[in-house]
């Protein structure tokens, strides 16, 4: 199976960051044919994730294509981007409803450019759906309004798959899709079959979750269709190198990916503010492949064996054998 | 509504402690007839919760009754112990089907408890079940079995009515009904009507829940059963006297309970290690009192607008002038 | 004391904000006349600490005067920018010595505009000063490097203060003056008078310390030298309205100064990244009063005697009674 | 180097416990003998740290010696139990000065038994002292009384050595040594050479530190005089197997030891509430040997290259590339 895996990448891992002090930015902004150039230069990367619209206007779906046909590159989803200053109190919940029908309207564009690059699904990432402040929203009417927001989309779109990447905060201080089980609760609510869940590893970790419990659950109601990984303190969402932190709960989660036949892409979704992206994808791939090397050696049933007694000691020397002789 | 409010508290608010470090206990070690006593000195105490069995094997239903009477108290639950030494390691996720079905056993007979003392609920915080270490379980036998064993004891007793009291770790490091949202969607996939929750505000909190948020998510569901109160730091579930850190969210918790004309007891779930418990009982109420004077006070329509808006900075000066104007 | 209490702002409370999200920013850009004119619209703010350099390189230093000057306001202190793109990896502590000495350098001329205003202080906030990963750096190097480059600036300006504004992190995962007594420590190590802390209520609250007892600890060191407050939710420096959530612990903050008899200016160092920043900054300074009246009211005696029984509740009674009565 | 490290624990380590939900225990009680014999049985241990006084009264020094002897242990430090029911509100910063001086009396007696078995030093872990509501102490003094009360036990024992260990939290909900720069800001001012630091890795964890910068801390002021390791989730003390969780940061916190010379114990301090302790012990040194043939095989030469530059990526390759190859 290691050498099968397909590796995959958003499209921002390679552009150049800003922040709210460094408001002239962590290096020369690069424009979408730029960075996925450099998306070509990593050794094992087979898609990208891009974000919609085009941060150069510019450029072209038929630019795009070439860029990414000559670094043999596929789509695997579109991100619209639904957090930019128009966005800023909210998409799906912005109070003004002028504001979110654009939301929708950029989103149903996105999902034009989904079918054009025959990609897996529209990403969704509401980051500034939520709240700050106590007092600030009545919250039955912002879930509904989240729920709605999605369900909107699946039902405009039958043919798509939308996926829904959830987070604990940032940019907002409380963000409405917060975990694995809200958001569950919110697609089991809307009830329709062409929406799940992208979950990212960092997310979880920082939202107080086991990732592969997250996994597991989202498997169970068959709407994991999508991950990345990245890594960070469990405090913020700090999208450092794969595996530099966590590699213990990285290779739990990869083990619960396996042990589920779950099969899809694994992806990346990492900024490196002060570091060459193309090294920092690199490092992680080289990590990721070690966490392959260390599945292929690992006894699945004696694993089973020592889970069924709740053994912790057992099973983590089992996976550490693995993961210290794999390099 | 100010004056007719019940409050009540869990009876080993009135216990003393121990924990790993104080194993002598903070205080000389208290009978449960004792705690009634002392629970009957708070000033506006009408309901107890019980854990059951008794902490005193001498101690007969009779005398408790006795004892609740002269004190002018009655019970709104009881709160099986399905986590002391015999169920170390989970009682509905017990490695061990023996210490499953003594854990039912336990819970059934707190039951009939529950009828005999007319209470509301079987209150059930499964604190033992989850799990310490990465690779220490199958989180998907463990979930089910989380949730096949509160199944069970409902189907059994389909007269009563069950509450989780959900919260993120302790003494597990991670605890199977962890979040609002998954013991919400447990609930959902058991799908029987006599399991709600019972929303602890600290845990919400140091959950990195708004509280206010997980009540109303709970009554959108018609879950929520129960409520208790207390505070924290955001890091770990302290159990301090309500009030003390975060007044802002529990008004906010409250104005929702009210908004949506829920109207349960007020309860107290404190731990005071080191204090005096009847003081920290009536200091905490005294603050509830404000609390109440304060959502006598404020113009919900006014309130309304302003959330409609996602207007922080208005709907907070109105929150902060009704409670720093309600002692 | 309440009519004379003076208060001010970062000049940044009246920008509009970016984000690696909303890169196109959460508002049209505001130049620093603009922001001045912000400032002067708040109902009492007397003084204000502005970024060098300026936003804009037309703004001459007449200009920001007679901005001043007609707003009423003047410079409590100045705060170069060592934390923009030039000095993402560092500005005392950049692997570059070239980098370092341009550090060097911005804070000379930032000294300059110190003195050129009469301000107090020139504020030294290294947020990029610090590391991301494990083995990262040396933290030998990278300590001394944070110690050298504040003493030799408060050596070159012998007639100025210099105070370190510490943070536990952001932008960089971990910054190297991450607390209270890390700072002291290293401005002790250095030796030098002229090097104080500005203590920043929400830094030290998500650092996990309590702010009173942080404040008590530099003056102690006799080195608090400024204070700024907001607020948060104690895992991020959300920088929100102070008083929003943690009005008790701001409270016990400002009883220490005053207890200390610690008469400086109450400042504001909050982002509006959603709000209108007046209504933002007014709203911090209605409530900030209400703790000036509650402090005017306070028995500081009979606080003192609750405090050396350490009897939290008495105490907290009577912090509660004052707050929610000073309205 | 690698053969002759030597490892040691707690004995607590092999104690059986209780806390505030299980109350009877997490299996039947065990006395000190038997944990003896027990720590006896793991493979490659020479040292412990014993609790005074010892939990069985009838024991005395020389059943304690004997059973050391036949289980070729030998006695690192004596931790005094400063931290039971007696001190629940402190030791040295008790409100009460009998209680304080019980406390002086407590580890004047551990230091003869430090003596008697030609010890390391003595261990002054003082949980109970610090705070736990807002409001609560007068930090001047407590602080001040925190200090006092180390150097009073200092210079009444001048031929022999103090360790303190400060931990972030619990059973107070916020201890006064609290953090490494803390504690060496106090050591700094008592002004005694033979008070020094025992740095616990999760302690340092979870209070937000970066463990390898706090040993170098305390290593450039000559005051790491022990450690010990263990893991957790960074918001709470685990006291779980270590490496279990953070393997890397653990890797570079010995890094840092051995790139400065420092030929200490490795120690354990981890609490296996439902785990066999042996297994544990086993297994937390199953992995430190992995942890030290990784630091053999270390170029540490390129790793001083990779950090003098800030080259995460390239110094966390070699440090992957050492760990993940050293089972």
């Amino acid at each position: 199976m290691g050498d099968k895996q397909k590796f995959g990448a958003g499209i921002w891992h390679f552009a150049t960051y800003v922040d709210r002090y460094a408001t002239d930015g962590y290096g020369p902004s690069r424009g979408l044919i730029e960075m996925i150039d450099l998306a070509g230069q990593v050794n094992d990367l087979s898609v990208v994730d891009i974000n919609y619209p085009f941060a150069d206007k510019s450029v072209s779906l038929e630019d795009v294509e070439k860029a990414l046909e000559r670094n043999k590159l596929s789509v695997i989803g579109i991100t619209p981007e639904i957090y930019t200053q128009q966005f800023a109190k909210g998409a799906f919940t912005n109070p003004d409803p002028g504001v979110r029908r654009l939301a929708n309207e950029m989103v149903n564009d996105a999902a034009d450019v989904v079918r054009r690059f025959g990609a897996s699904y529209v990403k969704l990432w509401p980051g500034q759906d939520g709240w700050d402040y106590p007092f600030q929203v009545d919250h039955h009417e912002l879930w509904n309004a989240s729920m709605d927001g999605v369900g909107e989309l699946a039902s405009q779109n039958p043919d798509l798959n939308f996926v829904i990447e959830y987070k604990p905060r940032e940019p907002r201080v409380h963000m409405s899709y917060d975990s694995v089980a809200r958001t569950l609760l919110g697609i089991e609510k809307i009830g329709l079959p062409n929406i799940g869940i992208l979950l990212d590893f960092g997310h979880s970790l920082y939202g107080g979750e086991s990732p592969a419990d997250a996994a597991q659950l989202a498997i169970d109601y068959n709407r994991l269709f999508g991950m990345d990984v990245n890594d960070n303190f469990r405090s913020w969402d700090d999208d450092l190198m794969a595996g530099s932190v966590h590699p213990i709960e990285l290779f739990e989660f990869f083990y619960t990916l396996r042990k589920n036949n779950w099969e899809g892409v694994w992806q990346l979704d990492q900024f490196p503010f002060r570091e060459d992206p193309v090294a920092v994808a690199n490092g992680a791939i080289d990590f990721l492949k070690v966490v392959e090397r260390a599945l292929d050696k690992l006894d699945f049933d004696a694993m089973r064996a020592a889970q069924k007694k709740h053994d912790a000691i057992t099973a983590l020397k089992m996976a550490e054998k693995a993961l210290y002789s794999s390099y």
